[in-house]
């Protein structure tokens, strides 16, 4: 697998959502992050250390994360040249970008030279086929949005941690690049042939047989005019029991499609437990995640209880809040119906 | 592009819908086919002549197109031979399946030998992108199903003769292998890779200003597990002003998943719609197309009137009944409002 620890390359990027890979890693796997590594004219940090390449591999960086995504996958040019001074400095390269650093001349040839590893965490399996539907064992939740970049991964991740604080079986599943480079293993599901959506879904989280949940990393929206049949097909792979609905308040209109407005909590609830009944007819919403980082607590508190009356289900920040009201409720529909899960299949 | 005229290829099939692509091909191309090539257990026929590849090859085949199709998109192990004898008699091979040709190291160095062409119609375009949802210009009607393999195809060049035949401006859109071996170009939607599906739809029916309609293949279905993203994403991706619903009557459940039972017309019609206004809002229903084979004259007369009680539109069986009721009200509905397609845009 990927060696640690890593250098988080961050290139010039101005968005600080272009830069949620690099800041996946950092703040789930802290522990395994040297520094970052960013160009002139970047505009966001992760709160590391600034290195060069040769001063990370000074450290003991084995591999240098490219932690810098827009929205069509494909390497910035000024990326290369610090692909290769990595490489030269004697570091793996991973990437979870579309496009294949191996595509890349200048950078396949460095790596065959120098003998390092190049990773590209998006490639599917080679041996992905159709999702079947058919039910399967095991307890799975989903986390669903209303737009990409909702706080997904990072809902996942904390509901993983406070289900594994309470001594429960929960193990995040991953679905995207940064999940993948957090968890270690995963299929990002929009890398994968169109038709192997919702089997990409199915491999993810297969069958278990422990009475623990697969926590599954959601993708996308099913009201993004770019990304829905992504968000589809992984919600109809996973057959989700419990969905956890994720949203940022206040965001203007769908992330890269201005005139696009972001759907309502309700319905955007709703679509999704409609459509996971296709494969699920049990799936039940248990808690909603809300990214209030643009509110005062005073806003987020008020914000939250207000979504949680109009849904009728306990809304929390992860990050200001933690997810402990959304995992008592989780425990508590499942606990008050271990029948349900079982004689539901 | 594919050399015509062409042999073909059935393999050992027994279900006729697994011959879909050579069925296609034979019914809108007749005078491009010489004959079908069967092995031993195959049940199903096209009709045309039984033919070996030296005898297609003596009559003038250019091409032997693979016409069999299994779910997951693989060639099996009987055609590879018959593959390297069409190479050798002189023909080229073309394919829809997801299996590339030239990823069978017998087949490609057949082929390398022989200066013979391969041609994979699935695979997309190297440069396809996202989807950005950007309304365009032009006037689009998206055939949409309850499930796979109900017309949607049939219907879409149904719709284009009948259109053509009355003088308009229409041209089929291609989203599937045996479409773009029928159209000579297209995209192959199941096929790209899972984020680009509504921009490879956007790909398919650019902006036109001719005033022109684009009669775009629809693929799937919302409700089925396995493909249900495909479909969302080409619904979103083609903006389409018109819809047609597509059915087969009496289908015991969804294609190729025993126990999922196929939607209501009215459910999937509404949801359709509703999926499809998150692109282009002013988007309605003008017909809808049955398949009846499996009905006499008088149950499919009864069912196609039942159907447009129920819906208040237009239902007819392409096959047995023409398209022109359905065109008739296209026609109507946005005669009536030509305001309606230049002013919404």
């Amino acid at each position: 697998m990927i060696s640690s620890p890593y250098l988080l390359y961050l290139g010039a990027a101005t968005d600080p959502l272009a830069v949620k890979t690099a800041r996946g890693v950092a703040e789930w796997r802290p522990q395994l992050c040297v520094g970052q590594r960013r160009l002139p004219g970047c505009e966001v940090t992760l709160g590391l250390e600034d290195l060069t390449v040769a001063e990370a591999a000074a450290r003991g960086a084995k591999t240098m994360i490219i932690g810098e995504a827009n929205a069509g996958g494909v390497l910035s040019a000024a990326a290369i040249p610090e692909i290769v001074a990595a490489l030269e400095a004697g570091l793996d390269v991973a990437s979870g970008l579309h496009q294949r650093l191996g595509e890349i001349p200048a950078i396949r040839e460095a790596a065959e030279r120098l003998g390092r590893r190049l990773f590209d965490v998006r490639q599917p399996p080679a041996d992905l086929g159709v999702g079947k539907g058919v039910p399967r064992a095991g307890l799975r939740l989903l986390t669903v949005g209303t737009d990409c970049s909702m706080g997904k991964m990072y809902t996942s991740l904390a509901l993983e941690r406070e289900m594994r604080a309470r001594g429960l079986k929960a193990d995040f599943r991953a679905t995207g690049q940064t999940g993948i480079l957090i968890a270690g293993e995963g299929v990002a599901v929009d890398a994968v042939v169109a038709d192997f959506i919702s089997g990409g879904a199915e491999r993810v989280s297969p069958a278990r047989h422990d009475g623990g949940w697969d926590i599954i990393e959601g993708q996308g929206s099913l009201f993004h005019p770019s990304y829905a049949g992504v968000s589809l097909g992984l919600l109809h792979g996973s057959q989700p029991d419990a969905l956890v609905l994720c949203h940022e308040p206040g965001r203007p209109h769908m992330r890269g499609v201005p005139g696009h407005p972001v759907p309502g909590l309700r319905v955007t609830l709703e679509r999704n437990l409609e459509a996971a009944r296709l494969t699920n007819a049990a799936v039940i919403p248990v808690g909603v995640a809300f990214n209030t980082s643009a509110f005062s607590d005073e806003e987020a508190a008020r914000l939250c209880a207000e979504a949680a009356a109009e849904l009728n289900l306990p809304c929390q920040d992860p990050v200001r809040m933690g997810v402990d009201q959304i995992v008592d409720n989780l425990l508590s529909c499942f606990e008050a119906s271990s029948s349900h899960a079982a004689a539901g299949r």
